[in-house]
């Protein structure tokens, strides 16, 4: 077990809290979406304390950033990180959290290496992940799945946020468009607040992550007619915001067939078009968000939604076009992973237990191509991706301890022999136009 | 009844056209929002235009514009005229027909004032209203109101369109922010599009209008709370875009309790925040259109509302606001401009029949201070505020004919002793705030 000082906690703390005043919204969260002159600032930070730390920091080509001690030449190294984008007030804790708690387990197992007491087998590698969060630019994760071959990068370069200002162009403002290679990756290994109740509940302070949910969006177009609100009688009428209204009821009625708590379904972004007080719209884009822990139930819940869209069109004798959308299957994290983030709890002296990731992580696309064992802290409240997200410091630090041991399990080489997860069959995707 | 020829005809019609081209959209509508470089070039035109025929151009403080044949020192003006600007991705008719008609009916009316076939007892004013329609700046029918004394001048210049740009701002930028005295008024009539099908499907050439509709809009906010789309259960969410969509609905379903046709509700303007895919929706702002014919209608299917959103509340454990806006109440138009307009239509020798507005019109702020007379022509399918609202070159022509039919009745002193018109019993207005 790696040693750990209370002036070890105090440095980690005072680094995490230096981290909120970074595009600090009045209300107590951050607004720091990816590729804004905030998220540059801190990103800059970051490099100027791994470089501090002794570690060398590299860009490549996505922007993500990696700071390295390359103990070993030419080895491959254990990565472990998070992100450093935010939510439109969102909050300080996710993302932010999983990396500066990195940088400290590296700069520990760094003393500890120097010193004697820890063999490396591997490198080590705070990663820092570009526009894990999605919200300026579609898809969400996208550092991590173009650095797993995932997503084709140059496609992802081009992306355009709502202004019309590409990937590129973002990453050139802030400094990121890096040409460094990415590191080989031996294992990975990542910790983030729970964002949800259930550590919370069952007052657990670490979560030992088995799989992600299966997740897909669809996008929505309802084309109605632009009319006059006074002079249009109501039978004249295609109103695209009255049937998109519905769709948003029907998403939120769809979970009334399944268990509570095993499937969440929302619309997140809609917009309306020309959105004047006085004309009817003429078309509504909206994107649904499904998500459960059994890939059947999101299968049957698009289906029921899609037919009822199509009878929706019918009915109100307008156009609606549904595409789907950043389509995920069920992914397990590798089970000697899981047991590996339960040991290192066991040496911390802290309550672990199993659980599934609801929303989606870094850690999902990197255990496509290496092991990695993914880790949760409780969330209080279980509210997340908004100001008042909050863990406690003694949660933190606990959770950093935790990741030290499960690093330095994985730099001595506990996973080299353990095949990478694999996601579950793919669900297949179609598009849909109803008039 | 003045004299028209062949020649008059194809004049107005080149001049109607050659408007369509300013702010011309690829669907064959325009987009001409107030204040806006093509609303200035339109505006332009129209002062050059109006300067040709011998008018003299004046610009008051709202950036309403008079051309003004001055016949008589002194004396008060009959006002003819209606707007250029439009929605976005508006029709070619709606208000700058108005205006064009009025030019002409103006020349025509001058070459018989120079040749002696009509003796003025008023000057004739072509005016040109500045935002008519409210889509960047609101309220509505702003620079009439402003003009008529029912809106603070000095207030409506300090509104802001969605990008911070005050209306002052704007009327600078497209030199109409002037300094010109407005003419006092003797009386006004306005000819537009009908925007509905009742003249079409009773094969009527003009429409005397009788009386404006009970209006009124209520701005609502819904504050729910920002969370992770992904990661919060159902049951922990206060979702502001669920609750808003089941307002929209609401809103839609209160007609079925009214006769058809009497009454007509809409949402057209709806804002979500933060707008993200896998953020749940803190706060939507949507404004609610309520029009009937019978103001108690409106005070029902208000009250109806207001209710039902506290209950949605309630419910839902989130907080609404309702406040009510822009509140208009019935106007009669003077019986004795309604009969105007008939003799008016039956010199031409088109046919005419008595009807309501559902849209407002500036006729109804200048119905406030001198007697008016509102007349429409067919709207083909009823269809407006969108690219392919039509009126025929025919039924063009005929309705600029009875407006100079009726504008020179004005000028010869028609109206004098007629009182303007009256607004029904003002509604009660309040503000509600639900948690």
């Amino acid at each position: 077990m790696p040693t750990t000082t209370t002036d070890d906690e105090a440095d980690f703390l005072a680094d995490f809290h230096h981290t909120t005043t970074y595009g600090a919204t009045p209300a107590g969260g951050i607004d720091r979406q990816a590729g804004t002159p905030d998220h540059g600032d801190v990103r800059a930070w970051f490099r100027e304390r791994a470089t501090g730390l002794g570690m060398t920091v590299t860009i490549d080509a996505i922007g993500n950033q990696y700071a390295t001690y390359p103990w070993l030449p030419d080895a491959p190294s254990v990565l472990a990180g998070s992100h450093l984008d935010s939510q439109p007030l969102g909050g300080r804790f996710d993302g932010t959290y999983g990396v500066v708690a990195a940088l400290h387990a590296a700069a520990r197992l760094d003393r500890d290496v120097r010193a004697g007491r820890l063999t490396p087998r591997h490198n080590l590698t705070v990663v820092d992940w570009f526009n894990e969060e999605g919200a300026r630019f579609a898809p969400s994760i996208m550092g991590s799945s173009s650095m797993a071959g995932i997503k084709d990068t140059a496609e992802l370069l081009e992306v355009t946020d709502p202004d019309g200002v590409t990937v590129r162009e973002a990453l050139e403002s802030i400094g990121c468009l890096g040409s460094d290679p990415a590191p080989e990756v031996a294992s990975y290994a990542e910790i983030h607040i729970e964002q949800g109740r259930i550590l919370e509940r069952e007052q657990a302070t670490v979560g030992a992550v088995t799989q992600s949910w299966d997740t897909r969006k669809l996008v929505v177009t309802v084309h109605g007619e632009q009319s006059h609100t006074g002079a249009t009688v109501m039978a004249d009428r295609h109103d695209a915001l009255v049937a998109a209204a519905k769709i948003v009821v029907m998403t939120e009625d769809v979970v009334a067939d399944y268990t509570p708590e095993s499937i969440v379904t929302s619309v997140g972004q809609f917009s309306v078009l020309p959105n004047s007080p006085i004309v009817v719209p003429r078309e509504v884009n909206l994107v649904i968000d499904l998500r459960a822990s059994d890939a059947a139930d999101v299968t049957s819940a698009r289906r029921t939604l899609v037919d009822a869209i199509a009878a929706l069109a019918a009915d109100r004798d307008l156009r609606i076009d549904v595409e789907d959308f950043d389509v995920r299957a069920v992914q397990r994290y590798p089970l000697d992973g899981v047991e590996l983030v339960e040991k290192a709890a066991a040496d911390v002296g802290v309550g672990a237990r199993r659980i599934a990731t609801l929303a989606g992580h870094a850690s999902v696309a990197m255990d496509r191509i290496a092991p990695a064992g993914m880790m949760f802290i409780p969330s209080v409240g279980g509210v997340s991706h908004c100001e008042r997200e909050f863990s406690t410091d003694e949660d933190m630090v606990r959770g950093t301890d935790v990741l030290t041991d499960v690093v330095a399990r994985l730099v001595a080489g506990d996973l080299d022999d353990t095949t990478p997860g694999e996601p579950l069959a793919e669900t297949t995707t179609d598009t849909t136009n109803h008039r």
